[in-house]
């Protein structure tokens, strides 16, 4: 007997976000889906705004107003900061199973997250019961949540890359530094000056030196690895590339240890976690288009300090691919499926 | 009962025809990879070298001399001119089909295309065998074919956005214009200056204005939809982008006729050829990665000009992907198998 | 004894013309930059918004109605369409020259105007007196003009690749082809969607292939170098890279020429315009940040189709760079002053 | 009287510190370029090979064999490291001074040097004599030299980033971190695989981890500034833009400093070194083309990490325009001749 599809519904789906879950959930055998809204584009076919779409998705976008999310299995938010935490307990209260790709849901410390979000949280005690989305860390809890916050971008590849390191207690966590570097896909699709092609193309600059929302979400992350509080330097860049982002990551070794070998066992059974050869240095295009994560550790001139280097998809595995491998995991699917994405090289 | 699988080898994978041809290969539920050769790199694994391929193809490269060709089912070649025409008879012999992605058996005309590539012809004899492996315009021989002639990426974008016209008669083919836009990938993954990122990136230029090889392949083509020799100018120019192919075609019309209903009338049940709404302009990225060839149809101010715009991904419908397409015809599988493919975009 | 400086005023300095004629006249020996307007920057230093400009424009922005525009030599306007018609003629009463970079001056048939950019035009009378700023066409009527018309980008392009030809009268004026390629930055520093890095990058696409605000000028001026009405098909496309202009222009031979000599007589005494030797192709780099334009002509095949290659950097010689080579013009001085500009390779 | 000019040679004009050179010469002043070395590319002009010279640049390159290099005033080294240590002892004794862009004779520690390039030096007591030619540290001694050995350009923008700290005193000189990128143009011109487009583009990633050549030329610079060893971890990064180089410094606050005044302070009078209002992240853009480095300095959270950001063009501070600077100290002239150019943005 066949089971019948999980319907899925999806809430903005004008971002880049919101187009890279229809290209991975079109593919999904296991999804039907149902519905995705836009109060902008409402009555638009999705394939007209995106033709990469044609002969994939054939809905038109739907005015929120009408929309019946909740008769869907489970609610993608791929909205704004602040969209989700409105709409959110009435899904749950209905039974559909949530999953946030913005921040609403990430940070438990609610006064920090309403100090770098500049907004008051309209529910502070779902926030409590959200589960952190990163199934490399939180795989057991995710499959049973009703809410999932997913994890930024940044968050996902400086925690993977830090994980094991932390886990085994080797690097002082007090003084860590991330130096981070993001393709401008990462900054959305909304109309700025800032990421104009003319502005963006063949430039390169740090931003947020002085802080930066992913701050707060990275740190309380680290240190429910460490199980201590954690000292992070966090410094993003904006590269001119569409899809991509790489972490340099500063550890300093405090206790011996093959690092290498440390780093193998730990993630020797994840599937999107890949430990590269000693020496090697991971591209961001050896991800283009999948939810790998590459990870390459290094140990210059044999001294104590640990570089880590590391890649993801910022719209996959920092986004809309881990989306799915968190409703792969709720559903209890093989956390692949859907997933199985050879990356676009060159 | 399982049908066995069809053994595929690849003759030349280390170019960018290669690495494309694995990537969908990789995935292809019929295909069972046996063989990849490589005279540079043998012994070295695929995935060492393009590490997008990791845990998707654990195969190291073979020495030619090494490699068990015959024991295939189908050879690509994915090989510079002048390859595939030393080995091919062989092959044949063995009962193995070939599909080659270069250039060895596309014109019939021996002297001609022994001028424009410089060098003599191995085996004329195959070349009047050879079935060219446009599948919008030869499906039923490439179905009986034991060799393939895959076409040019300039020669398939061309013919497609010109077929329908040519077919009705509605154009004066004596004076048909192509200008052509290609990006890098399409000069392929040799180490030559004029491609170097620093040279092709934040730049524009034509090249070979004063002719190009594919111009005696495309003109060939294109006498066959007309039954007449045509007139062509074809400027191909190189544009700062991976991958994607666009061309812009002008062609006047001698009979009146409903362009826009010509071509979706013509394309109907082509499911890799999809002509887009009146008024259109198709971007390379809505087919990035895929086996797409999207065409959009103009007659600017209702004058007797008909300008008609059409995209491809070169190393894809352009390349490998077609290669892909015609196998899976010659093997009597579902023309779409492995090649469902939403294009990544952004 | 020393002549006073050129007092210049810039209406509108926050778009890519406005920094660009910064750029130029920041080095102009006989300028003195009296004011920069910008309703929304004003007070804001210059050099904040465009750092590149520290330590040579030291100017805040004045709010225009702060600015004593009245008592400068020449004002610019690098404005929106529309703008200026509104303020020239005060200028003008006042004493000052005006050079429109904008499109309010260009077009002769003020219906036409007013069809293509969507607005009543305030000023008929003063179109009539505009000079069109295209030096190597009317350099003496620009030494008399109160108010220059400076031209468009793809006018510009275009219209010198032709004008050789259409003097001579050697080509087919009726049946012209423009297929044009232009840098994004061609588009302004607006905050548009179409434009951000993440959908203009890596993607190449035409637009406006129905009908563009430059098909009437161009054809105004090809009419006015012809002494006949001209039949053009025109089709721009926007390519991934911040500056350069690239037309390929397709026009069929009538009477037996050498073209190659035809251009290079013609533009023997141009500083600002270089014909190639035969069999070359322009690249847009070759002209990054300066005032030249470069064409090589073609003759594929030796047959009746002339191929004109032609590159501007958009933002110089398509803009700001044509605008102080106007100036220089209208003041006497040497037409390349603060214009011996190396273009940037790479 | 008029001063005779300075003759110049330049040994290796077709790299991208050659034609770089040549952009800042062909319009300097005091200079007549008297002879261009190419052994591939003898007798072909300049122009020919870089079309951005056109006007600019009319000499041939000329075989080495055939050069008079004896009779130049000063001679650059745009050659692959080795090469001009072989040659600089004759030119010496001629008379000639030498400023060379190549490593040849940056480290003073003959070993280190024999080991990190590969080769045995020809000529260890001219690395004794030779200066080290940045001017913001050592202009005294530049000016008295002979033999200049020019930085590199991580070096330099390593260096003037730290040296207001590391003179100062006030941080931990133990535990310095360099994260650097660069742009493509960085790693020349020669033509080889990984710097393609279409392997650089829309691609990031580190290299050189575990080791780089310029990391012993930086630790000796530091070493000098510091009157300290120094530990320093230096990882580079490739960057898809063409021009560029960004460097984020991470060094930890010992004693209590106005680190922003003391920057302030200590680059007051120089008119290559830029340093930006508190909070700001510089742009590689707003360097393009130009001598600048421009710096900004942060203290994140106010906590004891010292962030410095800065940015160089690569080509020019890091290369060409700072040998054009020293070559102005050298004959004593104003050390900003023929550097006067305002950065090309976009």
């Amino acid at each position: 007997m066949q089971q019948s599809k999980i319907k899925v519904g999806i809430v903005g789906g004008t971002g880049y976000t919101g187009v890279e879950l229809l290209r991975l959930l079109a593919l999904h055998p296991d999804v039907e889906l149902a519905c995705i809204t836009s109060r902008g584009e409402a009555g638009q076919r999705v394939s007209e705004l995106f033709p990469s779409l044609r002969g994939y998705v054939d809905l038109p976008f739907t005015d929120p107003a009408q929309a019946n999310l909740a008769e869907c299995d489970v609610v993608f938010f791929a909205t704004p900061n602040g969209v989700a935490m409105q709409q959110t307990r009435v899904l749950l209260d209905a039974g559909v199973r949530v999953i946030d790709l913005a921040a609403d849901f990430r940070i438990k410390d609610i006064a920090a997250w309403e100090k770098w979000y500049g907004m008051s949280h309209a529910c502070p005690d779902l926030v409590a019961e959200a589960v952190y989305g990163l199934p490399e860390f939180n795989r057991a809890q995710i499959a049973q949540a009703r809410l999932v916050a997913n994890p930024g971008c940044y968050p996902t590849v400086v925690q993977l890359a830090l994980l094991p390191l932390l886990k085994a207690g080797v690097v002082d966590e007090t003084q860590l530094i991330a130096d981070a570097k993001s393709g401008v896909s990462g900054a959305g699709r909304k109309a700025e000056t800032h990421i104009l092609f003319a502005e963006a193309g063949d430039n390169f600059k740090a931003y947020g030196a002085a802080g930066h929302r992913h701050l707060p979400e990275i740190k309380q992350g680290l240190a429910a690895m460490s199980g201590k509080p954690v000292g992070l330097t966090f410094v993003p860049h904006l590269v001119p590339l569409i899809r991509g982002m790489h972490v340099t990551l500063y550890a300093r070794l405090i206790k011996d240890a093959d690092v290498q070998a440390l780093f193998e066992e730990h993630y020797r059974n994840e599937c999107f976690v890949d430990v590269l050869p000693n020496g090697s240095h991971p591209e961001t295009r050896s991800v283009r288009g999948s939810n790998q994560c590459r990870i390459a550790v290094h140990r210059p001139q044999g001294g104590d300090m640990i570089v880590v280097l590391s890649v993801i998809d910022n719209l996959v595995k920092g986004a809309a691919g881990q989306a799915v491998q968190n409703m792969n995991i709720m559903f209890g699917l093989p956390e692949a499926t859907a997933l199985e994405l050879v990356p676009l090289l060159p």
